[in-house]
């Protein structure tokens, strides 16, 4: 209840403050049996990891995620899996003058007074760092999902102004073809250069992310409180610096008239439209799910700011550290972690509505 | 794991199809000694009741609760509060027409891919009307938190392309002034009218409700994955038809700078600007929360549409029943609601952070 | 988490004060489409009840359960289940006396302790009339497991030191054979002589309930903390009045070797012994589940006991009103439903150990 | 759901087979700002771990706990605390005549039946092993509960047919005065006998463990199912090889008449008896809680034994290895950990029965 767990039957618990020993987090609900292929969740960690090109932040973190039970000559038991992943880059005195500041919306002030203590080094628990364990449980599950047709794409969909605006499928390759992971190659290198040039004035800028999964049998999710797009929201609202979820057609459904949003079927069940999301009811209905997060600008800046110490005094903060001018291309690896997690636990889930 | 009940220290479970014999639900947690104003509760179900107005459906239900436990001379016993609403208007004939059809964009098709089965009249469980229970336990808690300083105001902020937008905190009687639930009564007019044209034409709209919670103390949110905007947003994606969720600048933050969204501190750990919408790393700073929650248009048309049965056989569907031209006027109590029960849970989980 | 929900998949969730207007609970997880035998539940119901023969207590209560929803023609919608059971013998005056009274061994001093108010008349929520709800819940999962092949034996293995101590399985209609439900009659008239000549001293008797599954497959149950005899406990460590339990060979299992202990295979996976009572290692092996369930005295004897009040001053309490003067005969319903919601829930976690 | 989470406030999720590389854990919802006695929890860990006397097995771990999160500057942070213990032990060979056997009574076949892939080497995920982990937890619960005055005393009441049988609360010291964990040494040095007796012969006894704890503030447990003696029973049957539990008078109420069984009260409200064990209704009343959990004699022995391979044929099995031949002196920290984790789980969640 403390919120470290996430999902019902195929369950995340993560640990871990960014400049601690470790971060790490255990999987128990694995379907047994299961052939993994660790490499592969490394490589979805290496998506999300600092310093993996010139676009992103330029702290180095190998990011090597160390498997510790709950597999066994390949194959998973059944049994939970344990895993971590060490903090190398632990520099504190980076860190000595936040001791007794708090930054502009980060969660600073907020763990203060709600823990009356906070690791301060790096934003502790509160860092995004913490998204790197759920990158490995969401490879994992994704790899099931994938051995039973279920598909996941996603990419950045809008940074700043610059929009790309699709609900289409596309391959991975499509997607890795460039630093921002946006399959539109010239909206991408607008987008890398809006970013390169927000940086360059020492800001950020926020971002949308849309995910595409296709092959999801119909019948996931649990009305009432349990719909499929609840679940979705909570799991990528609970992402870092996520400020907005849409289904489907999202915002865009407000102005639209009943008689232009409604998906008519066809003859085999599938929708001429789908206005849905690939969700009626709360319930897959065997059409793409499509859904789209949006990303707030990072809080930490290049620029001086004024705000506040502990005791309240007014203070000026330098920017300093290595951070990202825009968190959407490393997110995109999360929020697709996130969005296997939760097709998986309905998945299973769904299992028990017949006997 | 069924999915029929919501939180977890303050919990509610609820059951009910719309033309069985009754709905209802049973609130566990409540905290035990609090004097509960019975007749209030009733008042919430009013709003949200059908036929209140000449702007919603004409269906009659006079949605009576009546509570059958855990009440003591006026008194919660700490014990859980079962209720129950009988169903009024159970009109079999009215729905014999469906038992075979899907409607387009309902949870006819799913429900019946997911469990082989589905009660047909009126929807069944998908049926909005077991928003109502949800409407009981949240007056309830709404009664627990007015009485910590906890105050909400929920408004309809869009209907359609007419645009309130507003994130200020605007009293009760402001709010229920008109019949669409719009705080500006020129606003309010515009949305009114464009409601009743979309109706004569047998078509919906879309909305948008705002809720701007104030009074909330710093520290309600868990870490990582329970984060107040993942809870809230859940909430809300679990209500019929909403299609997006926006926690403080929402869709707006994505062409935003780090330099502008930031929000500096004022001496007293207040903020300046409050796109935050009154969290930080998920977890409430004490200023206002503010969310908005996007309706897309009812299915449910006044008009023909193409569409199977559960053979696979094109038909055609008539539009009929009594049903609403948008929801967000009626939908108003039930996001507040919702938004009740996630403080509820989240005052009394924050207990447990400190011996 | 305040305690009115059991099991995780199929999952019971009640509410009810013995003396308010009605008990009841919602049933979710149930899985669709599966016939229900509506009156077979209420003979569960009658066989619990009060007054149901000369050797319990006569109050008078018919235990009419009314289904609210989750039944659509006959068969489960997959929707929760929720039911009502109306409180008939509601004489207040009877219990004028208990308002500021703390019985001794009842729950009258630690509910005023926790909660700060209690409904006294009859003990409130800690009657163990609440077992009602359970004993509906219980009904139906014994249905569903009928269904594949489980079935339950359960009957009075002891009252005060009259033993009859086996792990046979014994048809319903041995156990139905006599008042005590006792499968050997003559045991069965003794501990009837037993009961009857306590009852007129005014005084209670203790005794031990036995229940013995089979039918169960191999592998329902969950390590590490979920382990199949953990569930069982808990299940009727949770029944009032309840004081041990024991699986398989028990308590006797101290003073014995593990030569003697070990449960040696057949070729067929079958064991010549059955001193595990169907588990090892938290998880069923298909031999039949044998567990026994000790029950006190029950704390309201017809006799004076001296106790205090509610401002702890010394007080005489007189023996009134109409009780049971051993629990187990009525008990024997209430074991078996709980053991039913156990193995159910077991059995829908199973399926999701592989995909 | 898959069973390797205990509590519901202060949450233990665990992992680990005991030939892997690791087990460990994760604990939430660890109340924040408490200073923490790192090596006091390691002298638990030292409790349980084998080789540590002549007594007991004499295979050799180390079982040094590493954490990982959630401490900072000696304190809780409030966050997840992450903790692995390496597993040193790994001699493989040792195990390899186990790769297609079933011992009888051990759960090699149920987890085959389960998941169709086991870790055979020393019992992988049902080996006692994993107790270690339970260890940490608990230990660390324990300084918390110590902090606000709830005492433990866990000490031998039984080996075989040599009974102490007590429920008075010993010191720490008085506990440990001897090997086998019996305050009185009397009766320990019989014990001891009988152990050494027992293992020469190759073969194993079992055993009772009993627990008081004192200082527990009235009012801890929730009705109705999750009543304090359900989650005490659950969490002791969840030991490996625990056969019963019992509370207060347990098996001994059988025979007793109400009037004799029943807890007079004192003016002060607390007891003349404690048959109750501390807890009526469920609910803690102030008194010392008192249990006692019986343990089978452990399986594995060193005689040859027949049963079978995992194709269905005959073998015969002989006794290697290094076990105890009684579990109850290490299994002491254990039972302790476990009933810590359970008031401390109950305490937290008390405090949200009143605002």
């Amino acid at each position: 209840m403390a919120g470290s767990s996430f999902g019902t039957l195929f369950k995340l618990t993560t640990f871990g403050e960014s400049h601690g020993t470790a971060i790490g987090g255990i999987i128990d609900g694995v379907p047994a049996y299961f052939p993994l292929d660790i490499p592969a969740i490394q490589l979805e960690l290496d998506r999300r990891k600092p310093g993996q090109s010139s676009l992103v932040t330029q702290r180095k973190e190998s990011d090597t995620v160390q498997f510790l039970s709950g597999i066994f000559e390949g194959k998973t038991l059944g049994s939970p899996i344990g895993f971590i992943i060490l903090n190398e880059n632990q520099k504190e005195a980076d860190y000595a003058h936040l001791k007794d500041t708090f930054r502009p919306s980060h969660a600073d002030f907020t763990y203060d007074k709600k823990y009356g203590i906070r690791d301060y080094r790096g934003g502790g628990r509160s860092s995004a760092r913490e998204t790197a364990s759920r990158v490995v449980a969401g490879a994992l599950a994704k790899q099931v999902l994938n051995s039973i047709g279920i598909k996941f794409s996603t990419f950045v969909d809008q940074v700043g102004d610059i929009r790309f605006h699709s609900d289409e499928f596309f391959a991975l390759k499509e997607i890795e073809s460039n630093l921002v992971r946006c399959p539109d190659k010239n909206v991408a290198t607008k987008m890398e250069n809006l970013i390169r040039e927000v940086r360059k004035e020492g800001d950020t800028i926020g971002g949308v992310i849309s995910c595409v999964i296709k092959g999801v049998p119909a019948g996931l999710g649990e009305p009432v409180f349990d719909k499929l797009p609840a679940e979705l929201g909570k799991a990528m609202l609970s992402i870092n610096a996520v400020k907005a979820f849409e289904i489907g057609s999202g915002m865009e459904s407000i102005i639209m008239r009943g008689s232009q949003h409604n998906d008519l079927f066809n003859e085999d069940g599938t929708t001429q439209t789908n206005h849905s999301g690939g969700i009626q009811g709360g319930i897959s209905n065997g059409m793409p799910i499509h859904f789209r997060v949006a990303f707030k600008p990072v809080a930490t800046i290049m620029q001086t700011q004024a705000s506040i110490n502990t005791k309240g005094d007014k203070i000026e903060l330098e920017g300093k550290g290595r951070h990202d001018a825009c968190v959407v291309p490393r997110a995109v690896p999360i929020v697709e972690a996130m969005a296997a997690l939760v097709i998986l636990d309905f998945y299973l889930r769904n299992k028990s509505v017949h006997l």
